[in-house]
């Protein structure tokens, strides 16, 4: 049967995460149900299995299935899918194609709205930080991070699975009164972003000292960088495959601030 | 007693518009409801009344009170009010201000996302057009309403009030894959950027030759062009009192296209 894969976006806080669930709605869950009537049941593989409120622009699935006018399919699933999800493209891919075990790099953001008020329009899409946030201080804990470590401190642990991952870039970079995080890495354990970002600006706020980020970082252990930044700010932007490159913003590249 | 200025956003979505409501939960209403302990029930005069859904950055409110701690009633009013509003800040006033009598301009946004698959983090702020669209004949629409001009053919009518009003701006701009109408004016009657934001879009997809559109103005006849954009992707972004000049992108400066 042809291999296919899906690239999608979603409103993260319409949904109790990625992953299907028996009682809550799921991104995963509506998909495959709109799938369900073209596809004859196909259970989907995800890129980036996100948590509860966090948002996508470009998440990518894949499964197998019987031939598919890919073109009508599309239309079909972004017409029962409604507002929350979009459906950018459908296409055939090569058998070998698999959305998770064949991704090569994930890259994220986060938003940070760093205002005295909050902001109605982007209450569901930033975090709301109130004090002044020294974003030189943030780059720097930010930079200790880049490279292949171990990030049993920053990640939720499932099982024994591997905590080593390899961030291959970490910036923040003031845009009007908003602080981005840009991120990227080969891929992300659990929670390893909103903890990245909640040090980061803890760093920021001066509450945490930019000098601690890499005794952090050695200590392994979850229970000293434990802060987790709300996943409302959260953004997955890109998955990259083969030899692609991950996109980058210009303001991410090494030697920028 | 003295008079105060209030300065606040807000996500329309929330709300059944602004102005108070019996049953609906109205942004007027809200505002009302956390004044009440500190004002002993100050009723409050708006800028500009929005329709349900339509939001604002820069709504001006004024009202008179018993003197307040506008420091301290600022901050109550933003713990009682939530995330879809915004108190952006409280002051005291001349006693001859009033919000709406006194404001001597006001500019709207309005946001339409021009792309072939609808974008679920912009769903409740952009109206989602796929049709490609012609941006110059936009503007040459749109150039032929700025100036003092009649605008009934553009306003739901209210009993016999004037719907005489001086449009000082109106532009369209391409902003990645969104199309952002920028217009300042006076003042404006019910529905009037809603009713330009339909007609030009509709020259932009060539359903209306750009040749009707000084026809259609000056017939002043509501049933040619009866076409409303949807509320959602209108703003209220300013309002101007005094000699004060409204903010205007460069964008949108004569000249510019």
């Amino acid at each position: 049967m042809p291999t296919y894969r899906l690239d999608l976006a979603y409103d993260g806080g319409s949904f109790y995460g990625y992953a299907i669930q028996k009682d809550h709605r799921t991104v995963q869950g509506e998909l495959e149900r709109a799938l369900r009537p073209h596809t004859a049941g196909a259970t989907t593989q995800v890129a980036g299995r996100t948590d509860r409120g966090v948002h996508a622009t470009s998440q990518v699935v894949s499964f197998t299935s019987r031939e598919l006018d890919t073109t009508y399919v599309l239309h079909s699933l972004n017409s029962q899918l409604g507002p929350e999800i979009a459906v950018r493209s459908l296409i055939e891919v090569d058998d070998d194609f698999h959305a998770r075990f064949s991704a090569t790099g994930r890259a994220y953001r986060y938003r940070v709205l760093n205002a005295q008020v909050h902001d109605p329009l982007r209450a569901t899409t930033t975090w709301h930080v109130r004090e002044p946030l020294d974003i030189s201080a943030m780059n720097t804990a930010a930079d200790y991070l880049v490279g292949e470590h171990d990030f049993a401190a920053f990640c939720r642990r499932y099982r024994e699975r591997s905590t080593v991952r390899r961030v291959d870039w970490a910036r923040w970079h003031a845009d009007g009164d908003e602080l981005h995080l840009s991120i990227g890495a080969n891929a992300f354990c659990h929670q390893l972003v909103r903890s990245v970002v909640a040090l980061t600006v803890d760093v920021g706020r001066q509450v945490v000292d930019v000098g601690d980020v890499p005794t952090i970082l050695e200590s392994q252990d979850r229970e000293i960088a434990r802060g987790v930044a709300p996943a409302h700010g959260l953004t997955l932007v890109a998955v990259s495959y083969g030899d692609e490159d991950l996109p980058r913003p210009a303001w991410a590249e090494p030697g920028n601030t």
